[in-house]
């Protein structure tokens, strides 16, 4: 079901409650409006957005849609954004995108996002405390939203950087398809990570030259150093993405490797046995006339083979280094 | 055999029918029209497009080729475009694609394609119901055709991601040629279509930044959803092109990987059986003089010292993990 | 030995013959010339294009060369372009890339060419019946011999498709040296073909943008034409190259695969024959006191414990499906 | 704890000190300012660069941040610099990457980095003998400090370039895991530099083109000179990521080709030793009518047969290259 | 030691000589001066190109460094360039870059190189009998200088495209470490070139787009086809890194075959001998109650079983197309 809560800020009063505070806010006034929207659904999303702000309906329905990319639109009165957030779950390696989307006026915020987005909580919260937030207007506040969902970024991409490590020692000590399948799918989650960054790093960019009409040029330097952070994590992920890729290669020759040292021990073993099993073999033979069979010595003699045998086996695969 | 069909909007009544409809309209009124072709031949073209319209040859002539490339070239009088659609084949992992070529003029539309196209029968059939479709322009008319067909990869990439999911868990089950057969099938596919879709896109986007002449400024934002939409699918080829470059990586990783466990029962089947078989070979020699051979003890002797070497390579194997 | 011909329009009249005909050319008349230079000599080049018509040195001395990449210079009576063709061999997978150089001007076209150009011929054949391509100038001339030596890649492209193809469906069947060794070599005539291809395709865009200035604005369109052949020709060439890098991987993989199967029959045939042979060992022994050796039944027991041995390792294998 | 040194060029005397020499400066003075602070705390950073002297907070916290990528940001009394260097760790193979931040004004260079920076250092002590290097204003003071740790980034590339050679040599001696696991480390620390001299390429791209205030246009061509060196720097950084790919591709190479020399032993092993052994076996079978064993020569012949045998197979495998 | 060398073109009257010639220059006049350096010393240096001339102190050094990449800089009264010219050695498949440094006035050139320069000495001995060299003016004489160091990378580039293709011929022959050892070395001596030729080709380019204020607009075609040339190297270069990293790949699959036609040979070994062995075996042993034993025909029958067990084997082995 849909939630909604809207913070007013009217003759320097801060208020927080439900849908009811837009009424009491006017278009032409100063007063600041932020108004937060959780599940959004279709049939209260249209009359509010739509009819009664006159938002657009390709905007309306784009914070409906759970895959958009972050991407910025321009109207007469207002901005139009996407954001990505992320979505840390430490104990399955998994890192879920969500989205949010924000219209930007003169005087007023919306912000929509699907889930429960830990920054809009956190930036409620302060916002009593701490009313220069609203006052300082709504990009001030986009930005304090915005800033605090980059950051969250980096808790989750240490958490990939240390599976990466983690992966990559548990390769050297053993090597088995197991670790090859979660290297995979870590892949594809930084891959699809990399793939919602870039556009919000070029998204951050542009805001940061000063394309959004409603973005004062004062709070633009607030969403170049958003900006920097966002190249930070950009950055990163494709340090991660080149360091999978040398693990799997690594990971190849480790294989290689193991194999050649399993060869080695056949090698060596057969190298040995099988001449010992031929001279057993050439005096188990049954002819009549074989004099060495009948030498006291014989015996004695034909182990002496055996042992000079693989003593000079010995000898030469110490020196081609193979033992 | 070419089939024509045209829609007209005039005084505000909306007409639909064949080629005929075509001389109730006048090209300097106010009235919609739209000529959809199917299958277009040479001699129906060029009576029609190039003498009577005076649209341009080479534009004609691409209405005709299978392999163009999206592209926008700009005459006076019209904007000509073609697009790509996608046709899903599910059961055979085939993705063909197709063109479509389309004419927009101040007040006239015509669309070409070779094979019946789900989007402009739909577009069909929805316009007797609204015929704002027809009432806000060709270009409007045109944004909604290209919005379906746009719309139509999606199913088509979901698919393919369900395909190399699948050929990643099974080359993980088993490591079959077949499944690397496939996996290059795909691949093949996923470059085709990357190669169309990353010139559609670039497309969209020249349209969506207001190039072409004959669409409405305010319909611009119809062309960048669009956009957003065919950026979206770019990428995600890309990622898919991605995991499928690491998946034959991973194949090869895991072959490699049950060589090693083949090697290993090899190797430990030879080192647990040739020194028994040597002890053996070595008390069926026929020495006249063997003292062992001739101690009552000596078989249970001979059995347990095979024994004791077994124990002996068992521990050790146990120790380097093998087993 | 220098061949030139020369096609001369003058006040509605097509003159075709030898180099004599340039006689009746004067710089200033509308009169259209095409004077089409085969296997160039630095004896008759210097004379005749730097001194009588006083082209640049430069480009007098690009004609000779048989290297230079395609490329545009501008000079103020005339335009200097190269191009580059394609000449097909079918039976050796080999593709020949040759050069065109034209010097076009207001009312005159040079063009030579080291080798015979089918499409100078063809468009030379042409010129009396269809006196048309004269008549609209030497830029749409020009346009008619590119736009043929473009379309001259398509059916070699189809070729190397075929190959790659070719050689994927034998890879899969048979893994050989021969097939790697092949590939390597088309990947290089592919590598080279993309070299050339790449520049000229920039060439031709820059062309259609109306950069040069004999190329009449009404012309553009044909030769964005061209361009986008040359487009999709790159674009094709790109994918081929993928292709082909794919194959190399899936060689690899194939090989390693085979060399699974072949360490799979080794591995059985030692597990089955080793413990029998050992068994045949240890009765094969010439201990005195040998209890079984007695035994009435101990051949036969011998013979089941051989059976049963490896009924037990045909289940275990069957289980772990290497059977 | 905070550090701060202050070097003060006043009516052409230099005094350098403790924080207590800038309230000998003033603002609106032609005197040179620079203060060096080591070991920033957000409690004496706040005060002395937001309050005093008015620096943007945004700006302040970067100083304080360690992991901030090189950037520019222009205020209208100053710019803002922050710039990365290299502490070589030659014993570890290990480069660790601090930051230096620096605040440009007319008359003033505050330089912020977190550890003992030897390029401050030197700049530092040299100060007292060569006046000029303050006289001739902040932003060549700058230049001097960049260019010193621009220039340490080359023994440390020297020294990766020797580690790689180093472990190709190594590889090429004896294929282990270890040196791959050391590779795959080097090129993680290669990664990141080039995550960091990136950027700070672009932004000495940036300086020398003349986009900062506060830098001089005739001091322009210095900073062009260190935006040079760090070309060549990132250049090399290159060229060894490539090298490093190279040789682990190589390095499996090597390992695969180990195991073919292994593999070629033990077959020309059981070649040798599997038909002699049968030979053996058959005369040891116990059969009555054996006609052979009775022969004086039968055993000399049997030896003869394994003789021969062995011959053949010699000269096969020579003829096939494998001896 | 420094060894300076001037060519002066003064009243149509050419002299060569040593230093003393530039007393003979008055930089207001239109002679043409022009100073070739060899061996660079900084006592040298800086007296005469900082002092007397005036050259700038970072383009003086520039002359002395070894390693400085092609770059291009502006002053007042003379354009600074570096140029990088290759070393061809032969025998030792290595490629030594060095690079020549030019400073171009409206009628002086000065060139310093730290190696004999054969471009140099080449022109420096026309100069006489051709005097227009000289009286083209500097950046013509500059053109003539460029001109041939760039031509000097074709040969070397053809020895380069030689090694490769000798080294993949020889790798499909005998798949050996010691080629891959030469090929990583070819490698790296291709990406330092490649390192070099790029900076280069940018720098062709930057002038003959005539941003280089000394060189006349008459002579911009000389250094556009001077770029031409460069470009085509640098595609050269690409073509044969491409062709290198396919070898590499190539080599592993080589080996990885080799290795499954050992392994096929060591299978086919086993697969014949251990069975007859197991026979052989089996009537080795000394159970008293063997009827086999008995019998006359016994040994024959023995025999027979063999030949037809490995019968059977060969027709297995030939269908599945092993033999």
């Amino acid at each position: 079901m849909t939630i909604i809560r809207v913070s007013l800020l009217a003759n320097d009063t801060l208020r927080q409650g439900g849908v009811e505070l837009i009424d009491a806010w006017r278009a032409d006034s100063d007063d600041k409006l932020w108004v937060d929207i959780r599940e959004p659904e279709q049939q209260v999303i249209e009359p509010l957005l739509e009819e009664r702000f006159g938002f657009h309906e390709l905007a309306a329905e784009d914070t409906l849609s759970p895959n958009t990319l972050p991407k910025y639109d321009s109207f007469p009165t207002y901005d139009f954004f996407i954001f990505r957030t992320v979505d840390v779950n430490v104990s399955e390696h998994v890192s879920e995108t969500e989205k949010i989307a924000a219209f930007v006026g003169r005087n007023f915020l919306f912000t929509v996002h699907r889930k429960p987005s830990m920054a809009a909580d956190d930036i409620w919260n302060r916002c009593p405390a701490d009313r220069r937030i609203l006052a300082r207007g709504p990009d001030f506040l986009l930005y304090s939203i915005v800033d605090q969902m980059v950051d969250a970024y980096f808790p989750m991409l240490e958490q990939i950087e240390e599976c990466v490590d983690d992966l990559q020692d548990r390769i050297f000590e053993s090597a088995e398809d197991m670790h090859l399948d979660e290297l995979l799918h870590l892949k594809r989650d930084v891959n699809v990570l990399r793939r919602h960054s870039l556009p919000q790093r070029e998204l951050l960019n542009q805001i940061s030259r000063g394309d959004a009409k409603f973005i004062q040029a004062q709070h633009l330097i607030y969403f170049r150093d958003v900006y920097d952070h966002m190249f930070r994590i950009s950055e990163t992920i494709d340090v991660d993405r080149d360091q999978m890729t040398s693990t799997m290669e690594a990971y190849l020759s480790v294989v290689a490797n193991r194999t050649n040292d399993i060869m080695k021990v056949l090698t060596i073993f057969s190298a040995i046995m099988l001449p010992l099993t031929l001279v057993a073999g050439i005096y188990g033979m049954n002819f009549e006339y074989m004099p060495e069979l009948k030498w006291t010595w014989g015996y004695p003699l034909a182990v002496a083979t055996m042992v000079v045998i693989d003593a000079y086996l010995y000898v030469r695969f110490k020196k081609s280094r193979w033992l």
